[in-house]
């Protein structure tokens, strides 16, 4: 099994390869558009704890939006019935960041894996924790068995500095009172969060608490339940690709979540977990080469969760 | 086994009873409406061909929105390049019947599973059939295998004589060149196969392409490919039911599609397929008892695709 | 002033000459796309019955949604209350034949100048009139006070076989039961009226019972009361020109109604109506030239309703 | 005439006095929601600039969205080029703070009139303003001929601390480039404009350079252009009352521009200016006396530019 994977992992980078240079990095601030387009990185964590890397594995990337997961994590163990009366689970047909479906349902985002969701998300952490930078990041250094992990604070400063449709995401939010702190630790804490710097083997032992049978993290220690792991990777599956999820399902069939510097993480409940990292971006936000990748690894080991 | 499972869909079948009463019998036209409320089938199909079933699994009700899956299966072992041209696959985020996103992307439906999507099915079917009813009902005996089905006339008229949201999503997708046919023949195939009646029997056995692994039917004839299924798995997982496929998915966790006579059926792929039927559904249109049926069934099993 | 309008007449025709080629005649029937796109004629009619004419005043061309005002001012005289429950009179904000604006309010037409509200307001010409397309058109000749006109059964014959967006429309009003008669009968109704072959002398002879103070048509007979006259005019001015509506008050400042075949007709309350007819269209679907010589006429008699 | 205004005005309070009580002072920011319900102020100026007012025409106001033809007023003044690429002049068809069309029509404001259009309007005042809030009180004082007029600082800090829709309006369309400066200072001075304190003669009298011939004040001092004025009153005819426009063009007849503080100014070009307050405001957002006494105006004068 350890040969095989290895060498379908050379395979797939080396067929993803030639599709550098058919994607964009993403430019909306100068910082995330300084990442080099050539890069890619692969890792994945079968569920006896075994570790197959290629590429840039590495390599520190922002986490960006698949946070989400993180954050979203964090909440439910929290608790989980004011959650959902604030945020929804159903896929939102829309961009990521669209206010229309907003204004036609009174403020309540349709799924915590589009920015809306998110940031309530992030407001409820705000509400329920002493220190919500700091416990947000202790978390994440939890689940990904990494203590090492930080912020950037360049990365979440120049988002911030930019953030003008997050910034009327929340606002238009707080005026159907779904937002409960002040507008701008909202934005701040997110920023941060959307900040962490992590490579593919981080990333991919993250999400080992949604792929392992006793939702155990890397080293050991259980996260969340076992029901609490299978509706986020329901989330995932029909929500976590933005514009992209059913083409996901379709061409992956696996639960993952994308994220705009390149990120992409995927699990297949009870086997592994699985993290990719290309910067070049389609058109509808998500890696070229990370889907390519994660299409060719479910064709390959002929598996899917459908 | 045998024993757990017929114990098991026991034990549901008295849970889901309290539950009469608390939904809406479909009323858009008279003939629907006369289903007698107090109704609830269940049947699950194992892999090895065992059939268990609790209540009324031999009544007969209409498939409706059901036949969706069994249209698209058709569709695709007649090609699919040209279909994934005229139809989608991502999840809509709104009603069943929605023409605002036919208006915002040119007339090309969401996927398959809303009304729109269907419709354009079917006016592919007719393109390429000789005798597209005869050879529709000849191939939903053939994956059923039950060669007795029929067409319902009465409640295929009765649809035609109310139907003028489909007509008019039918009409507008024609002002944008996707449909081919005529608009009157386009709603009558349609009609008709929403009429096809069988009980949740032919609907386990239906769905069997779907779960089993050679995807065989019933009666052991291969109906599509792996790869088709695991497709068509991926769509009825995020586009399977109109407003409520994130809330299936979270509660239920299995790939399935619904129909406002109250029928739903889903598959566990590998293992089993299930169909339940009750006529009350709730403010989604899918079966009130139908949901918290298979939610149990996914509970009690301690299973999910996710 | 006799002089002066004429020749004013005259220039505003050699102003206008240099746009043609700039817009493009109507295509999605191929009849109308047959007008010669260098026609331009124009027909201005003081209070006191003078006629002054230039260009290709006596050429015929089908009214198109010019009609809309001459089937809403029927509708009036029948009674406004049921009307005003049926359409509203608020300016659209969107496309002549949007769905989305329906689809959100029930089926109710914002105004009856968008096609929606016109096929309304004809659906309760079909129910209140013993003979709808004979006193249609009866109606027509009697404000033009031309008994001479006729339908094109032509072109309503080649708008009804195109007309899928219009079937879509009336489909999807009547499943919110804001039809009350057949589909087939309200387009068929609808489409002849648009069909009636008119020229500028025409037009504007029809529309003197706007301008006219006694609401008295060209030849002397009272059509509507002022209160009615006014009200017409208010919906003209704030919904008569699709997307262009604000436009052409800012610019002309006169309430007009235009059409696909590139007519105008516009009035100044009082004093005037005026009627304008050159093919080629803007990519708001208003002729190019019509409104150029409009504009050009506000601007030269330094008149305007603001 | 001097007589017959006055009984007219009498008349009309008599007649309006019954409608208190049936609609509802604002209430989404309290101090604006202290307002006597029972207050009501009407002052007419013909173009011979006498003053005809009945009721609380002394009692002073803020003048809210009333300033938003003002601010538009002084943006013209400096250039109208750069203003129309930034904020439309159609009507919308939706509600005042709608981020729905902002975000199909890429930030740019249907017109000047929503908050959106204002909102732009303001930021390019500050950009071409030295001291941006002086200048454009001093511009109120100026129009109105009282130079005693001042903000209200107290409404203009509560208005900003609830201002959550407008902060995502101008977030969003800074995110589209369609805002220059500082969010907070665009916010605070807009806020502030809306504050300006009035009663309905200060406001009568600022209208009079849309209503007198020469586009002079009332103490004799040219403000705009013609063409200007007849412009501006354009787009209060189609946009000056939110949902409203269509209905207030249908009852009233007059341009004029509503404001949550229950005002409402109008003008009769070539004639007179009016201006009406009542806080109760109906589900429109318009006050109900005011429409109420607008619409008996026109009826007993019988006039209405249409």
């Amino acid at each position: 099994m350890n040969e095989t994977i290895n060498s379908i992992l050379e395979e797939i980078h080396q067929e993803v390869l030639p599709f550098l240079g058919t994607g964009k990095v993403v430019d909306y601030i100068p910082i995330l558009n300084e990442a080099d387009p050539n890069k890619f990185g692969m890792t994945l964590i079968s569920n006896d704890r075994r570790i197959y890397s290629v590429g840039n594995a590495q390599e520190l990337f922002s986490i960006q939006s698949v946070s989400k997961v993180l954050t979203l994590t964090l909440a439910m163990q929290l608790g989980e019935e004011k959650l959902w009366k604030r945020v929804g689970r159903e896929p939102s047909g829309n961009r990521f960041n669209s206010l229309v479906q907003l204004e036609h349902e009174n403020g309540k985002p349709r799924n915590p894996f589009i920015n809306a969701g998110a940031l309530v998300v992030t407001d409820m952490l705000i509400s329920a924790l002493d220190d919500p930078k700091a416990e947000i990041l202790d978390f994440v250094r939890k689940v990904s068995c990494n203590s090492t992990l930080e912020y950037n604070f360049e990365i979440a400063q120049a988002e911030k500095e930019m953030g003008f449709t997050n910034a009327a995401l929340v606002n238009f939010m707080k005026s159907f009172k779904n937002i409960e702190n002040d507008v701008e630790e909202v934005l701040d804490t997110y920023f941060h969060h959307c900040s962490i710097m992590l490579n593919t083997e981080d990333l991919a032992r993250s999400f080992m608490m949604l792929s392992n049978q006793g939702n155990m993290n890397f080293c050991n220690e259980q996260i969340i339940s076992k029901r609490q792991s299978k509706r986020i990777n329901s989330i995932m599956a029909t929500s976590g690709f933005y514009d992209q999820a059913g083409e996901f399902a379709y061409r992956v069939g696996l639960p993952g979540k994308s994220g705009v510097s390149g990120a992409i993480a995927a699990v297949y409940p009870g086997d592994f977990s699985v993290a990719v990292w290309s910067p070049e971006l389609n058109s509808n936000g998500n890696s070229v080469l990370g889907i390519e990748a994660l299409d060719r690894l479910t064709t390959k080991l002929e598996l899917s969760i459908y």
